[in-house]
């Protein structure tokens, strides 16, 4: 067996570097075994942990499911900065970006770790619905009104959700392996309808 | 305490009307609960059957889920008629057998359970994934070629099942609330273009 890192790691950079490594471990094995399928001690091995330390770190596997699904800043920046740019330009803005997001080798699990526990329970729905309300729907400009703007911005919502499950969680051909030219050819156009088309209400 | 039902009804009707009582209460703690939610014990109070029936019938938590997400016949039937509407009217069509499939009492929940179990393990996500490629995907007539068709059923799928998760899964406002009408006059020219525009390949 290999040699395991103690429970109290001692200096404070040291604690930072075995956390983040937990969390990404954490991360990896809720994106691709789901809630269910997750424990602590896969965890643990995958970091090269003691399990005792995980358990320290983040009392438990709740705690742990926290951390791993919570969305980067900079994600949260750089989707904000996308919703910013010039309407005739956003929907092909918003596929680059959704394509960028799951191309990312920290924000892509992320992703796909909250979209394959969103199930588990209230609590991590709850999550996706924050994520979907605030990064997604909740600082676009478009619209009429208030709820011209939430339908809009919900409907391109439901687009890139299903696809971005279609494409990198189930994997379903040939959307998983469309290149990112035809992606962005196929998906914007329908985007920009959304954003500026008559969309009859 | 509820008088239970004992391990061998006897007659073979008797049979057929209990187990479909113990998939319908499956069916919705899945889809409710998702799998690690749902205990084999809550299904059989809610279908007010000893457990130990459950058991029997069924055989695993697995054994019950499998029951609990296999889509209906007429459901597959359904699917693949609104396959041949023609081309011109086929973005409405389907719009409008995913909102019929939803409203039902026995296909909502199905869909449901199928995505809200969907993460737990690789062959529920197999399911899934036959689900979309032989039903959503597999029986329509679009496209150029072979892979043309499966581009254009797979886009419109992922419009289909991202929509679907928003308002009936998550129920994201205001998304979940929009009427048909609204959701047909909102999605269905996104279809049609997916079916036979210009997607740029």
């Amino acid at each position: 067996m290999a040699k395991k890192t103690p429970i109290a790691p001692g200096p404070r950079d040291e604690r930072g570097v075995l956390s983040a490594r937990i969390v990404r471990a954490a991360r990896d094995e809720f994106a691709q075994n789901g809630w269910a399928g997750t424990t602590l001690r896969a965890v643990a091995r995958a970091a090269d942990v003691d399990p005792a330390l995980v358990y320290h770190y983040y009392g438990s596997k709740e705690g742990l499911l926290d951390a791993a699904t919570a969305p980067p800043q900079r994600w949260l920046e750089n989707v904000a900065k996308t919703w910013a740019t010039p309407v005739s330009e956003l929907g092909r803005a918003l596929v680059e970006t959704l394509l960028a997001s799951w191309a990312d080798d920290e924000i892509g699990p992320t992703l796909r770790a909250v979209l394959q526990t969103a199930a588990h329970e209230q609590s991590t729905r709850e999550k996706l619905r924050l994520i979907v309300e605030r990064s997604l729907m909740g600082v676009s400009q478009l619209g009429d009104d208030e709820r011209d703007r939430l339908v809009r911005s919900g409907l391109i919502s439901s687009q890139l959700l299903g696809f971005a499950l279609m494409r990198y969680v189930w994997q379903i051909e040939p959307v998983a392996s469309m290149s990112d030219v035809e992606v962005i050819a196929a998906i914007a156009p329908n985007l920009q309808r959304y954003i500026e088309g008559d969309i009859g209400s």
